[in-house]
């Protein structure tokens, strides 16, 4: 019994130090084009076990790197072939998911001309796509689809242009019932993005079609804005109207903080959250409930954001609980005892708080607050996406759970 | 007075040659961002005599260029700065508007990080823009805006996927008034471009919404979709849903034609259009008659394109007049007398044809068609843009001069 005992603890620690061979030695045979390559682009390639080949040519280069590596710490340096291309491999398994990268070329940092580019630090960047087991949540699959529409939305906060741009998500009944009005989420991207990410990076429409589908969140309009608006006008802006249109005011926040993991509620301490609370409470949602079916009234309507996104949605809505019954702090802090304590008919007003962050931020925190909570009657939902950091995979999984909550009256 | 003329003579000489030297010499004091620049950049930079400055870091690079240059023949290549920055500026003025461009860094193609993307080509390509003095016409301006909506139609014609995705221009007073119906443009891109190119490049929404703003537009519908359909999945596809994201059928024609300068009606002779044929004919415009406050009929309905996408028109409009009744070829051909004589009931079922390209292209035949057309009484319509070629500024500029033509019943 004994001998079979070792003999097992043997084989447990063989299959162990196998695992971490493949670990370490991704299988070759499977990489395939990412699913976000430009139009007949081979790479970048990923493969079953998560890792990410790039394949870049340059051939008078003398140094091609890619921001991306294990687990994110660090790049992963290229090495030349004698056709005068560059290849390399991720050192070891990515996180699933979306995730931003750049080139370094000879020191010049450039986009991969592979992959299609996504507004993330205040610029268009590359972006891949590691393929997640959970992925079927937000696939495109054969089911009634919304619509995302761009709407150029009056704005006198920004003297320069006269309006400003925002996305608008209808659910795919929209325009069938000309009588039928539904809630509205308004729902932030977070720093150095802008009103692309949630539907772009995040999916947000086919988590939404896909969820309306399976009948298990209620249809309701989904309104995505750029919110760092506390800059004034970046040089050389550019009018709306065209893909980062909203850069008209994309202008870098020189006193927003860093893309940094959420802090608790503390997170971007020097955002001053006042000029987009100006252009969302009496600009933005006055021209929603004007243009849209929408359920004008504060029982229907939510806000949710995701990091810098969060901290404005912890700040707007609890300044405005006449506005806002819904409120969802993806990565970006939590609503804490404290903040129901110093907010005046809360527990009357708040229909849902929702908290969420990747395992890989600060869970104990968000659990934490979510028992600190439940003690003292605050109903209130806390999730963490599994083995995820603070990356888009986080958000799509968190919106995914919080829209089935939202609006249930 | 003889005197005085030989000195006129010399003066003039001398204006010339000043002018001359003034062109080779640009101004260097009025450089500034491109419009298109990416937030916070500061070049790529152009100047009030059309003249476009780069500027790129790479300090380990051998040799930078820029594909833009003198007149659009040849490219720019940049000079290194012991900061191991990269500047150079166009040897002469650039053409008015739009033009899309890369870098090549050592060899390798990569796009200009400090402006924003634009699919061209069949990949997302740098753009710069030139400011044109015409350039109010599709300026953003405070007048009422219609919206841009992506929507995601089923289609049967690529079997990996279900659905194709289209943007949807919808006038400013569609949500005004429920009972009111709109005729319906449909408009597509050229070779290698996209469903993005003609709001995003071409600003086709700004457009519409200033002609309407000044009453000399009727308020229509436009549907923008991806019309490079011939060719099945494209290794690496993406799902709809996200920037490029028609990208799932974007895979480059194989046996589609170059995107040279149209070539009179036979511009593209390997490109077959009965793929998008289906796609347009028989999934998109029933989807938009079904989802959309259209006017449903064949007196409302008409068909414009510019380069390939004029191909695509002309051969589109000529088998289904019973679908369309105005047909727009913006340097993509014309509608010529042999084509009247060889489509039945041409003459009844048509009301309006117009026919356009740069002065830079082939202004003779578009001229030359328009008189043999009126002989055969052919109503229609010729329009050459000035110093402009094969670019967005011809398109823009056409667009501006068809809308106020169409659906005048």
């Amino acid at each position: 019994m004994k001998t079979k005992l070792i003999l097992l603890a043997v084989a447990s620690v063989a299959a162990s130090q196998l695992c971490m061979a493949q670990t370490n030695q991704p299988m070759m045979k499977d990489f395939k084009p990412s699913s976000l390559n430009q139009p007949g682009q081979q790479y970048p390639q990923v493969n079953s076990q998560r890792y990410a080949r790039f394949h870049i040519v340059a051939p008078q280069a003398q140094s091609v790197r890619v921001s991306l590596g294990l687990g994110g710490r660090g790049g992963t340096a290229l090495t030349k072939a004698e056709d005068g291309s560059w290849t390399g491999t991720t050192e070891g398994p990515m996180d699933e998911g979306f995730h931003y990268y750049h080139l370094s070329v000879d020191g010049g940092t450039f986009n991969d001309p592979g992959t299609l580019n996504f507004y993330g630090s205040t610029r268009w960047e590359s972006g891949i796509e590691i393929p997640a087991h959970d992925q079927d949540f937000y696939a495109l699959k054969d089911v009634p689809h919304g619509q995302v529409q761009m709407v150029l939305f009056p704005s006198k906060f920004t003297n320069t242009i006269p309006v400003r741009t925002a996305f608008v998500y209808t659910p795919p009944d929209y325009d069938k019932d000309p009588a039928k009005r539904y809630p509205v989420l308004y729902l932030q991207h977070g720093w150095g993005e802008n009103e692309y990410a949630w539907w772009n990076q995040g999916h947000a429409n086919l988590i939404m079609d896909n969820l309306i589908a399976e009948n298990k969140a209620r249809p309701f309009i989904i309104v995505m804005t750029y919110g760092m608006t506390n800059e004034g006008m970046r040089p050389g802006g550019r009018r709306p109207g065209g893909l980062g249109g909203a850069a008209t005011t994309n202008a870098v926040a020189a006193n927003a903080a860093s893309n940094a993991p959420a802090r608790g509620s503390g997170g971007f301490p020097n955002f001053n959250v006042a000029g987009f609370e100006t252009v969302l409470v009496d600009e933005l949602i006055p021209y929603i409930d004007a243009n849209f079916r929408t359920l004008a009234d504060q029982p229907h309507r939510g806000m949710a954001g995701l990091s810098m996104g969060g901290m404005e949605t912890h700040s707007i809505t609890l300044k405005h609980l006449d506005t806002f019954s819904h409120i969802g702090l993806l990565s970006g802090g939590v609503i804490s005892p404290a903040d129901v304590t110093n907010t005046p008919s809360f527990k009357e007003k708040v229909k849902v708080v929702f908290c969420s962050c990747g395992s890989r931020e600060n869970p104990g925190n968000i659990n934490a607050n979510h028992e600190a909570l439940d003690q003292i009657g605050i109903k209130n939902t806390a999730y963490v996406s599994p083995d995820t950091a603070h990356e888009f995979q986080t958000w799509r999984r968190s919106l995914h759970e919080m829209a089935p909550l939202l609006f249930q009256d």
